[in-house]
């Protein structure tokens, strides 16, 4: 069996490792995503012995002068997440991270960085490659382009094995998506593009396809005929904090619904996939953004609810309105909340709204899923206001199941009271979730597209939200005003209590 | 709103109460069921308010001279039973008790009876009258036939609503009980013969059909088409007490699958009742019982496991065995253990094994209904070892409901594991559950059946125990012995083990 390295524990069977001797080249090594996310998962992953015994994590960047500056300022940012560094794995992770110093715009630095690549190559025989952008997405294609033109594809491994890792926004729209997608399989191709969403890959929703397709009892109920309603609401408290510059762009439909919250719904709604390649997985999903881009949405308005956060005062505190964060102009009318009902009329689900909500500045952060069954009650208990059965998977701050059921109040003549079976994930001792970029740069590392997402979900996700925000503009619909850190615009309810139905959040 | 007198709690409209003026003829004042179960019963009734300001409660026997000294030992036997005993409460139960001392062999206390039972009816009106035969079951016929000799039944209230409640066993088998019901019946009309099966006020077993019946998700898979197998196991961890004579003549079958363990089989499996009235719930657990009766049984010596308890060391404390009990004989043939294996051949079961187990000795007290689904997984998943879904309904001791699911084990490489969603009524401190005497002499003094067992559950279930017990001794069918406070005999084990299923126990 094979032993690790670091603190002798034998590998688990059922644990993802990684393939040792890789090379991950992170540009934008000195940026947040690097502090917060990467290096931290990295560090994750190292203590968790999934790290493999020899790698080269190179950063580039140009805020620190050398490797010990950046690896102090690393450590410094790691510092303030965790409780505790075991300085054994911070120094087992540090000795593998190379400080690069390159500028975007300095040919001379990509030149240099060949180089240092070379000899890097010749000596260890990287068996995988990643270029991780870490960067503004301005700089995806130009950089993706600088790779090729200075030849860093080509030294010591093969370059269509190299995979070109990018974060979202992927375009602003679905033209300038396709355009970022046309320079980039100009030099890398589709199955070397590893896309992120980071919401893929937290643990509830990796497991919402296990959880459909490995219990019969929800297999065989999963469908119109059981199922009166699907909701899913990817709740946020935080206002816009320092990203008001991007965020003023995109609005809650750019931030959230295009990816996180469509991939969400295609993992509730798509067809059982025959198999579980990352491929036919993708299919499926894009299935229902196809159906989705399909739809005319003729009667929107009636369907869609628009919001923005106002000022309010908590426990004494001024919370600020939206139009107030910095960055964000005076008169914006960016939606920093959505509300949306929609139907796919396949043969699984027509008739069943599906209703979507996300927002900032919401009461409290939550994200969960929820399935709202028929009231399919026996007709002899109709004298009696009982509720529907409800699924709710949640995947933000709590993970768990729980199913709501009715039983009789106990010592009741016959009364019947909902009762909910709970299975809280985040509360059990052994379960220790990984964070999601543990998880995306496991799988990108060994080559995993499962969590990653498609070219062709991006467009039809695209040509799906492009069509949302022209009718809106068409439609001039309303946005409301919604004191921040409340349930959201009143309508919102309203769009839900129209139909005899409300939130479950 | 109506006040209670006691102590001016507001009444529950969820609640049921129980209608003022009724009269409680309690034959068997003295014995172990009266101490133990009906009268703190009665001041359980009383602390919740249930009972309503007037009643009588007339209890008759012979070991106690006189009121005061049979209230002191029913309060005594309370104190050993309850922690604390709220002395307005029992005040106000024991001022509704009147001791009547009555031989049940002496026709003048019947005389007696009678003479004082007009008298209180003359003076208050009673709105309902039970004669409550908490005696041995050799007095049910010729108590009922005094009763109507001395015309108790005929004085200050009508003979033709006046109910009689009578304890199991009825009969020994359905020749006995045919006639215990035609003498019954010649007096009382089987509309106000209430037979009790004690497990029919637990609250889990009232459960069970509001839970198959309110619960679209449960109902649409309650099938063939969904469930693999169901089990149902009464374990119990006492041997026989006191009570060996009583157990070795009706053994394990008599004690608890005539009655407890069919009864509860029937509302798992029966049709759904078109309306909630006794009758017609009775009709449908009948229509079991019929299908049960019909069965040839012609391959039993396959489907049945009959063990008897043999001693045993635990703790370094020697455990009896049963034919080392109190009057047992030494040579007892009697089961103290039952496994079976059952089928409904209806459209709703055909083809889905139920296995029944009770006995008594077992390793631990655990009454459990466990309904295994089928491995209608997808096949994607076809190279793990996933496990079926399982809904749990615990009767005793935990009362609650739980359901096993398969979901990922975190940061795993899709492994599949089970864990369980958990509804735990025992545990929520707002769920007091009444005992279950309680809820039958709410029931029998509101004149609702529906927890009390119909002549015709009661013969057919009989008719199928008969065949057993014929086919049993027709062919010479083992009895195991096995260790006291074991999981009894490995037979039973491999019963299903056969079957590549095992009990959920």
């Amino acid at each position: 069996m094979e032993k690790n390295l670091i603190n002798n524990l034998v590998k688990d069977k059922d644990q993802k490792y990684i393939e040792n001797n890789f090379q991950f080249i992170l540009f934008g090594g000195t940026g947040d995503l690097a502090h917060n996310k990467i290096i931290p998962a990295f560090y994750n992953l190292a203590a968790k012995n999934i790290l493999p015994p020899n790698y080269n994590l190179i950063a580039t960047g140009r805020r620190y002068e050398n490797q010990a500056e950046y690896l102090q300022a690393l450590y410094n940012s790691l510092k303030a997440k965790k409780e505790t560094i075991d300085d054994k794995i911070w120094q087992s992770l540090s000795d593998k991270i190379e400080y690069f110093n390159l500028s975007f715009t300095n040919d001379d630095d990509f030149i240099k960085l060949k180089k240092f690549l070379e000899d890097k190559s010749a000596a260890e025989k990287p068996s995988n490659r990643i270029f991780y952008l870490a960067t503004a997405p301005g700089f995806f294609a130009s950089l993706a382009q600088k790779l090729e033109k200075f030849n860093l594809l080509d030294v010591g491994f093969s370059k269509n094995k190299s995979r070109l890792v990018i974060e979202k926004p992927f375009g602003h729209d679905l033209e300038s998506a396709q355009e970022l997608n046309k320079n980039l399989t100009e030099i890398f191709s589709e199955k070397n593009i590893f896309r992120i969403d980071h919401y893929l890959g937290k643990e509830m929703i990796q497991d919402i396809m296990v959880i459909r397709l490995t219990n019969p009892i929800f297999r065989a109920i999963w469908n119109k005929n059981q199922i009166d309603n699907i909701q899913i609401y990817l709740n946020e408290s935080e206002g816009v904090k320092d990203r008001g510059k991007y965020y003023d762009d995109a609005g809650v439909i750019k931030d959230m619904f295009q990816n996180h919250m469509l991939q969400v719904l295609s993992l509730i709604t798509m067809e059982e996939p025959s198999e579980l390649t990352a491929a036919e997985i993708s299919q499926k999903k894009v299935a229902v953004f196809k159906e989705l881009a399909d739809n005319d949405l003729s009667n929107i308005d009636e369907h869609i609810v628009r919001g923005q956060y106002d000022s309010n005062i908590i426990n004494e505190q001024e919370i600020k309105s939206y139009r107030d964060e910095d960055e964000i102009p005076a008169d914006s009318e960016t939606a920093t909340f959505l509300a949306l009902k929609l139907f796919l009329n396949n043969q699984r689900w027509q008739g069943v709204p599906i209703y979507l909500k996300s927002g900032k500045r919401l009461k409290e952060k939550e994200a969960t899923i929820a399935i709202e069954f028929k009231s399919n009650f026996h007709n002899a208990y109709q004298n009696q206001q009982i509720e529907n059965n409800l699924l709710l998977i949640k995947i933000q701050p709590d993970e768990g199941v729980s199913l709501r059921f009715n039983t009789r109040k106990p010592a009741s003549n016959n009364k019947i009271i909902p009762v909910n079976m709970e299975f809280c994930q985040s509360c059990q001792q052994f379960f220790n979730s990984p964070e999601n970029y543990e998880v995306l740069i496991t799988d990108m590392l060994n080559g995993d597209k499962t969590l990653f997402t498609s070219w062709e979900e991006v467009s039809y996700s695209w040509k799906f939200i492009d069509k949302i925000q022209q009718k809106t503009t068409e439609k001039s619909i309303k946005l409301h005003q919604y004191p921040a850190l409340s349930n959201g615009p009143e309508a919102a309810q309203q769009l839900l209590a129209a139909d005899g139905r409300k939130w479950w959040d």
